[in-house]
């Protein structure tokens, strides 16, 4: 057994992995929601000056990586490494962002899930010495996720009840070997837990918070019991898009698996992104979701004290539109992440 | 400086990274080449038993694991991690292999680079302490490439003469950091170079070589600065799939940036795979081209001690059918990594 897994499926890390800068960026629905005051820039509309809803999620990508990267008080050339991915076909908002950043980049893909893939993969980097500084970031966009998942907005299709929006986005997070502003409390990440497929036969792509809920409950718990730990060592065990459906789900499967509570404790990103406004069916998803509500409100309330630790359980359904239209099931896939303020 | 960072975009690993096992599927066509004999099994036609060519691609990539995790004598139970990707939308083939293999995945996008990527953050996880076991993957298929890439195949579209074909094929490697099987000539992960995004501004969809070729030069001539090396350290330095055309431009470019001579070591699996055949244009491309000659042709070579250590360097277009028609250029990117026997 290599010296930092755990349990089933989790690694610990030997020292801790700072994460010096963030940022985050949102468009206009992220702007009425409750979090608004949580973003770093708010753009004015969907295409934000650029001629296409794609061009549009990449400015989105890279206007976050900046901020990150600012807000760690270093320059493009101190990052060693862009981890990083997004929704579109062949990941073009990281792809295209990585060039025009200049920085050496490994593109990846887990859907929503991304950007706890991007953290536990960065962490793992630097943990294991392989980079002082390594940047992470996904995005996502409606207008460009509904064309290549949906249907074009310009057709009007109406959505179903457990439909939800994906978020208008993105988040960066800037991964370090050391506490480089000397923040006592600078957010720490501590441990991770990669997930397994999780596949129950859900076929309906309005419904992905049905998919995505049974990986989010595997995650979690094996993350509980692969570092022996209650739900409540952590302030908030955090999802990133199951909606108010995929988390009524998630709360009720943690309950018949293992009996376990997470009621108490569980925040659900997509479910909060819209909270009170309308027309958002379950609320928010998309990579950008989660990260942009990590990097905003999240970190923003640790930096305050108000919490200590989290988990951050981002989650992905990993299917096509192709594999749909062969009659596939969707997939889903969770990764943890545990972030904790330095000090506690 | 981390400790394991070299210059400007490498690292070296501490320990050895074994790769006990590793596993190679053809098509059709990697059957009729030079090549052959070097497949761990050669499928009778492209659908392989399956109704789609999606639905072959997955088998393709599923057995090609299946058989690295046999050689190297474990079950799917003893693997920590899978880690790999593939060029289909949302990368459908690694993600579902990744549920009926059951094990703990991180997908990954680099295109035509994805081999390389997933060995590069393979050897960062096993040599970071992190797991024991991670199986590396990746996997191509003709029909289900050119009609989501180009045109379905029943269009009968035809190609010009600086085209590829994609290879209907899958590799894997499966790492250990632990010499298991006791070989003292095992093949070792040494050292990796993480790609920088490179373009020069081709738009030519059917010219992926010349896309690519700048970022396979700049990759390699910073792995030998890095690390401070001449190419003939290297039996082959190797890249996955420039073709004919885009390895003599590599060649070209590689003596004009820096006058390194590049041409008695190089060696392109694109090129190779379907040598001597007709209607193939510059040769293969596609993840499986290089994963298969890799994990067939090229590791044989090597455990028959004709060759000591290769720099394997899979190079990727990251562009997406939807960045090409809002106009953008052809974005390259090559990641790096050195194979040696182990008792050399």
């Amino acid at each position: 057994m290599s010296k930092k897994h755990r349990g089933a499926q989790s690694v610990a890390f030997e020292k801790p992995v700072y994460l010096i800068g963030r940022g985050c960026v949102g468009g206009v629905m992220e702007g009425k929601g409750p979090l608004a005051r949580h973003f770093d820039i708010l753009a004015s509309d969907a295409l934000w000056g650029e001629d296409s809803f794609e061009k549009a999620e990449r400015k989105f990508f890279f206007e976050a990586a900046k901020k990150a990267i600012e807000k760690g008080k270093k320059s493009s050339r101190d990052i060693d490494f862009l981890v990083g991915g997004d929704l579109l076909n062949q990941i073009i908002s990281a792809s295209f962002s990585a060039r025009d950043l200049d920085i050496p980049y490994l593109g990846l893909y887990g859907a929503c899930s991304s950007m706890a893939e991007s953290l536990a993969v960065g962490s793992m980097i630097v943990d294991g010495g392989f980079a002082s500084h390594v940047l992470c970031a996904t995005s996502s966009h409606f207008g460009a996720a509904e064309r290549q998942f949906r249907f074009p907005l310009e057709l009007g299709t109406p959505k179903p009840p457990t439909g939800q929006n994906t978020a208008t986005a993105a988040g960066a997070s800037l991964l370090s070997d050391a506490n480089d502003l000397g923040d006592p409390g600078c957010p720490v990440i501590r441990r991770a837990t990669i997930g397994n497929v999780v596949d129950f036969g859900v076929t309906d792509a309005n419904n992905m918070g049905a998919a995505m809920a049974p990986a989010a409950a595997e995650t979690i718990l094996n993350h509980l019991e692969d570092f022996s730990l209650e739900p409540d060592y952590y302030d908030k065990i955090v999802t990133g898009d199951l909606g108010t459906f995929g988390s009524e789900l998630l709360i009720d499967l943690a309950k018949q698996v293992s009996g376990t509570d997470l009621s108490k404790v569980h925040y659900d990103c997509g479910a909060s992104l819209y909270a009170g406004l309308k027309k958002v069916y379950c609320g928010a998803s998309g990579c950008g979701c989660s990260a942009s509500v990590l990097n905003g409100y999240l970190l923003d309330e640790m930096q305050a004290g108000r919490i200590r630790r989290i988990l951050f359980v981002a989650t992905g359904a990993l299917h096509s539109p192709t594999s749909a239209q062969q009659g596939e099931s969707i997939p889903g896939i969770a990764h943890g992440v545990a972030i904790e303020r330095g000090d506690v």
